[in-house]
């Protein structure tokens, strides 16, 4: 197995959890999007949509993080991510979707670029972009999170799921943009809880071979 | 079963054709966006992130759209959204996440009125914003759909999939900026084929009782 990755890309982070919290082996290859190396006709053969990550895995290119992560989830079950119980998974999938379609495509690379040079907004209009939808989502799934009975330490119970693999880049990310993070004292129990688990610190930004 | 929806919101549109697809009997409960009943508290108890859908399932109130798509197909497998190969339905998953995260989130209502309100963007330009994220998406859906072998009239294949639920939305969306289509011929082709099935004529926007 093979996975184009870029440290910073939170869409390549939450997919080197997943491979790291299922145990699956594989080679990383870099890809620097600050080098535009996403643009490179070998890889867009590839992606697309010119955004990392992809994996391989033996005839199958896969794109996109979330469709990667359940696909992880089928072939490869063990440990679970998602429980078993429909409306159970629908939660689970709810809260990473909160992340994965809510917050996180509006504050990525190239949103962040166009209003940049399209929309020649600054630096501190655009950090206020970016925290507001932090915070708007992160507000619903503080609420979601925190009404939970009977809560483990992760986001839904003793082991970490889907919804925690969402989260965590998420976290970063917020940190990166100095976001106030005190209205979410669920959301830091469970950043604490993954903090302690490998798969998850060797899956950081800053511990990439690529990072810098 | 209840499903909260509001006619012109395409997430909302992705459930109500899931749903008119494998033939749920529900009650629709309208939510205007424009009129702000997402912010009522009675609502905001049951959706915390205050955007439609919701769906309610007996004791299960489910939100985000490709959430509840997944209990759909779950708990009411026929006829199914996805094909039953790991690698196919990761690819159908990830042209559905290419609109649902890639291109939808940065575009929808609270988007454009924070680039209307709060970053000062005229008409003209936000109109641009629109089409570049369809476009930019569009162009990635077009290239995975066209290279398929021997592909039928819908997105993948002779029955419509998730991705053709995710797709549909998506096209009355750009339509409704003045994208051009034309250098996405297969998108077209497909959504001709979609619009000869009743589930997706009874589903659009103008078909709703809260149109207008």
């Amino acid at each position: 197995m093979k996975l184009f990755t870029y440290f910073r890309s939170s869409a390549a982070y939450r997919v080197r959890i997943a491979l790291a919290l299922k145990g699956i082996e594989h080679e990383k290859i870099y890809v620097h999007l600050r080098k535009a190396e996403h643009r490179a006709p070998e890889y867009v053969a590839l992606n697309p949509q010119r955004l990392v990550p992809t994996l391989i895995d033996g005839p199958n290119v896969l794109t996109q993080s979330m469709a990667i992560i359940e696909y992880l989830e089928e072939t490869r079950p063990e440990p679970a991510l998602l429980p078993a119980d429909p409306a159970a998974r629908a939660l689970v999938r709810s809260v990473a979707d909160t992340i994965a379609c809510d917050i996180h495509p509006l504050n990525n690379l190239r949103v962040l670029t166009y209003l940049k040079d399209d929309l020649r907004i600054g630096e501190e209009r655009r950090n206020a972009w970016y925290r507001h939808w932090v915070e708007e989502g992160f507000g619903a799934v503080e609420h979601l999170l925190a009404k939970q009975p009977g809560r483990g330490p992760f986001c839904f119970g003793d082991q970490p799921s889907l919804a925690d693999v969402a989260l965590i880049p998420q976290i970063y990310n917020a940190r990166r943009f100095d976001v106030d993070l005190s209205p979410y004292p669920t959301i830091l129990r469970v950043e604490e809880a993954c903090a302690d688990l490998p798969a998850f610190a060797e899956s950081a930004p800053e511990a990439q071979e690529d990072a810098g």
